[in-house]
């Protein structure tokens, strides 16, 4: 948040000053044991922030990667996945089945809504070959979530591995991995958790170490999660160097996180995005998922305005109020606008600042938006 | 260069105050127009530092993702490789060759050696079917460079793909993409670039495009150098988040590396990188590499003088005098010992610095450094 | 302006990330020819700022430093010195007058209200001695400006020395040095400059050194201004260690200004004080000065309602909202407060988060703050 | 300590980045609370480092502000005051005695040298009215100290209060206000304390303030200690605006310091100008203190070698190689050179460092400087 630039895009989200300054600290040698002894410290917050006592890797890549690269650890020729898709996101994940040699069991909803356990349940009864589940946690193109909380103890059920993307859920809403029988759950540093692109955090569990090993996946490939486990956390080897400064940045933005503590990050976030919501609602706004319910806490999508034009309106909003938000993405786009909160955006200052001038681009457009009431809908849903 | 810390390490190197702070800007969306903008000047920037009027790509993992990719889009199963062995990372090389379905034949030098382009030519009139020929320009392991100059124009001219890993040479040493018919050259920004460790820097010619194109490899994967030229260069469409950070921190080192000079960047890496040697010769060290000639600007190995166990002299380094320095790597740990001089650590302060100390933890140990006599020679040789 | 503290008080102002970045530069030593040159580069971009040809010396203390070596140098014992006093600062420099033998006339308004160029030249035809005429533009306490423009011709006129006080003026409105007959102009750092706290800025003219040789005071202490001169200025010696790293940050602070244009700085900080007048009297409040038209840019005063007690509320808003605004000053606490809007402070975003969350913390005290219609009317006057 | 400047000067002395960050953190109204907050512990961390439980007072203004500070306050006209003299410094006190009209008993000697007890005990026998004694501890323009552990308490025992400009001193050596009967002890942040220049830290006894309650003298000037005293010390208002950034990076400063410990501080400045010492000295250098015993820790000063002209050398040192060091000072000017360890440049690296450079530049004029001979020498000074 400077004077006169603020972004509230669906990520890479601004971050502290405290943790890009960390990002400039001297670069260390990676096999200093200073730099070892860092790299490990960061792996326990991350236990402490995905509630888990599984194994974390951090393989050098934004989540994309981590996903690409759970698909190729998992997945044997022929074995059957359940795909739960309910946005851009969701849908994704299939080409990574497919490449790997999956058979994909889809369970598609509309992109505003979300899956209930019935329906995991039911596509597992018809389907007792499941071997994995994919489902994206907080579906930020669509601006919504699953329950992944009911949805995973489901597939464990039936002895399926659980693959959860909350890439934009943790750190700004409740996960709990190991209470809810996530064997992979992969999130990036970029969203709530407030640091840098650059990686992909993952917790691993025994189940799904265990089903790596059976599917015995190629070693010596940046694909590999398997490389992380066998060379750095069983032998102190990096199987390539690290990111060093991307790794200090992301220690600095975990701290922040427990000094604030879990709970309070995530009641942030959810207050925040409940006051967004209210601010364009009474602004005169329609929000995009179905239900509130099923809001994600990192972002609020909302249906455009009849007659607005989406990209040259985000540019409006950029280039005269200093404002940047993020239009919908593949085939959403056009469709909805996504103002995001995550990390220190999810905060009241921001939060206010958005909405201000969001509805003020608004109605330079022609909309007639209700500036005033917003702002007031919103302060009363943050105090 | 803190005053009680001096990374000297074999990479990553210590990056100046500017390229740090660079880092920690505020992070833009990347599909900000300013973060766009932002990225085709690094590319611009790129094709001069490579001397080429290629295509540039920017994969998202250390140099390790970018020869991986390398090998997935353009080796087709069958296909013959040549590879140049002179070091642990000539050698790595060919996992990738076996992976995706190559055919290896080897050239295979002592580590302390190089390749000659009478070799190179040889194992191309006995293997007529070589489709590419990969070579490490700067072994960083064993401290010598190969004659890519040389030895690259001999490949282009039996038809071959050129396949160049330059890490620790891009920058530290004359690279000259175009004149020297190198297709696939392949850099990091963490050696003599003097940025921070993350990042593949590609330049690609219109003739391995051509050879990938045929070669028809997965898209939508993260090894793919395709989905980069078909979605970035072609559509301005990112395959995934970009690391925002490490981009701001590479464009801040180029600028200093032009502001400079080209020339003189590489000058001054050849000056302390002769200094170094002289220094350690002067104090009655052996140098690894064969011959200084083949010596490479990055880094100096030498050998371990009898009776100085490598780890627990690094540590005694680091601990006492806090000069980090790298040990052998591979094969070669525990039979020689490197000084790095990278980036902004090729400057006579922290070369002065790095001998002073190396000598004076030697002497420690029990060999007879002359401390003196070795400061007196580097300083000759940069003055 | 962070996530969750906006500092709007009435000065220091919160300075922007590249200028204190400025100020984290190595230490030079301050007889490096690169300070040396430094410094003569600010005082340059400081003639521009003041738009006079006149000398420039910077004295390392805030501007009471200024003020006080002022009437150090210009004040004989028994002179006759007019003081214009409106509020707290006018008033204060008369103690400087007497504890220098000075004798005052002084011409009083109510803190709310402000000189006419009558009443000076009213003064000046009953006192036809009067060697200097002390001014202060922008009175911060009060949030008002004197019209230096009209009163400093007439002090000239009648052969008067003027001193100004402008340091929350200069930056913040039109202040033309040379133009208005400005002997002695002063003015801070830390306030519409947008720099750091602990210098005074200082203009002093060819009559303000004449009438300064000829008072003939002390040299070698630190109130002195000739040692600038006579040292500084003639032989490039300090009189002491200049405040290397304050000087960094006016540096990079003047840069920015002149790359935004000093007029449209000007215009940025009368555009935001319009607004937050605006915003604070549709919220229901009322302004301290007599007239909007005698408000100063750099600060709006308001009435304190009845029945919010002023420490508690400031309290109150910066523990439960993280915005810190100023009390009333001297004889003024407790009538009003003061919102600050300063050097990157004057910008759209901080104002309108200003506004929103002054009347949140209102509305709790039971004030019923308009909030939506101060922001809606902030709005209107923005753009 | 960047990779090609080093500034050794006699201070300001380069900072820690720690430091000078914290000068970057962002600006706080001087009245908020978390300022005075942090104001306050500075001021207990002062307290720890003068080593005395008597008040602190923070002046705005380098240490010259606070030596004319003491002598406005204490000195009433017709005082005898005893002024201690070995150099530039100790002699330049003498213009504020004379101003604020006191009458100068001078021990003077050479400006190599140092006072003895025996002389300021029998300059309190010959004069007996002795109201003030003037001593500069660490004087570094000749880089020479004076035993004011044992003058100090000579002079309290005819009860005179004792003033000492250890701006050089403290925090490099040895300094025990308390226990010496130290008065008014003055430091400044810029020499061995690692900070930024700009304040004068002053620790002033209940018999310092006594006497100046007693001398009466004006308050409400920037020379004011008493406005300190009765203003912020007993009334938490700041007499100005204080120099926020500066209080900052001081605090950083005494925390570095107190982690490291303070005795380890004052040993490592000690190592350090001893291993400088016998760098130069095994060059073939001659020292410029007529004998080590006294010279000041927090420099080195040493005799210009023949036919070496000190601006042009000192100029050919920086363009070359990069390094600051300080020529003579005042009258020494031309007669001796000085490099500074002070702070963080008190450590092995850049005194090391500085050692090459000088040796190198001295050689490169035509003095045959045994540089080899001189890092031995003082590598074996130092471990």
């Amino acid at each position: 948040m400077k004077y006169d630039k603020l972004t509230m895009s669906a990520g890479p989200a601004e971050i502290h000053p405290r943790v890009s300054k960390a990002a400039a600290e001297p670069i260390l040698y990676h096999y200093d044991p200073a730099f070892k002894q860092l790299h490990h410290g960061v792996e326990e917050k991350l236990k402490k922030l995905f509630l888990t006592s599984n194994d974390i890797i951090i393989m050098q890549g934004e989540a994309i990667l981590g996903l690409e690269a759970a698909a190729f650890s998992c997945i044997r020729p022929g074995d059957t996945c359940l795909n739960l898709v309910t946005g851009v996101f969701g849908k994704w994940f299939e080409d990574f089945i497919h490449m790997y040699g999956g058979k994909v069991v889809e369970i598609r909803k509309d992109y505003n809504s979300s899956i209930t356990p019935e329906e995991v349940r039911s596509a597992f009864e018809k389907n007792p070959d499941i071997k994995l589940m994919s489902v994206v946690h907080s579906e930020t193109p669509s601006g919504t979530i699953n329950p992944i909380n009911e949805l995973c103890p489901i597939a464990k059920e039936y002895g399926a591995i659980t693959l959860v993307d909350s890439v934009s859920g943790v750190a700004g809403s409740e996960v709990r991995t190991d209470e809810w029988g996530i064997d992979i759950c992969i999130t990036g540093p970029q969203k709530c958790i407030g640091a840098m692109p650059g990686l992909s955090l993952m917790a691993v569990s025994p189940d799904a170490w265990q089903r790596i090993a059976a599917s015995n996946p190629a070693r010596n490939t940046f694909l590999s999660m398997l490389d992380w486990k066998e060379k750095w956390l069983t032998h102190g080897a990096f199987p390539y160097t690290p990111s060093v400064s991307l790794i200090y940045a992301l220690n600095a933005a975990l701290d922040m996180i427990f000094e604030e503590g879990l709970e309070a990050v995530w009641k942030r976030h959810g207050d925040c995005a409940r006051a967004c919501r209210a601010g364009l609602k009474a602004m005169g706004l329609s929000l995009w998922p179905e239900s509130e319910f099923i809001a994600t806490d990192c972002c609020t999508a909302f249906k455009i305005p009849e007659a607005i034009e989406s990209a040259s309106f985000i540019e409006h909003l950029r280039e005269t109020y200093g404002v940047v938000i993020s239009p919908g993405y593949g085939e959403l786009n056009g469709a909805l606008l996504r103002i995001g909160h995550m990390g220190h955006t999810a905060k009241p200052m921001p939060v206010m600042t958005a909405l201000t001038f969001v509805g003020k681009a608004l109605r330079d457009r022609g909309f007639p938006a209700k500036i005033g009431d917003g702002l007031e809908a919103a302060l009363s849903e943050l105090y």
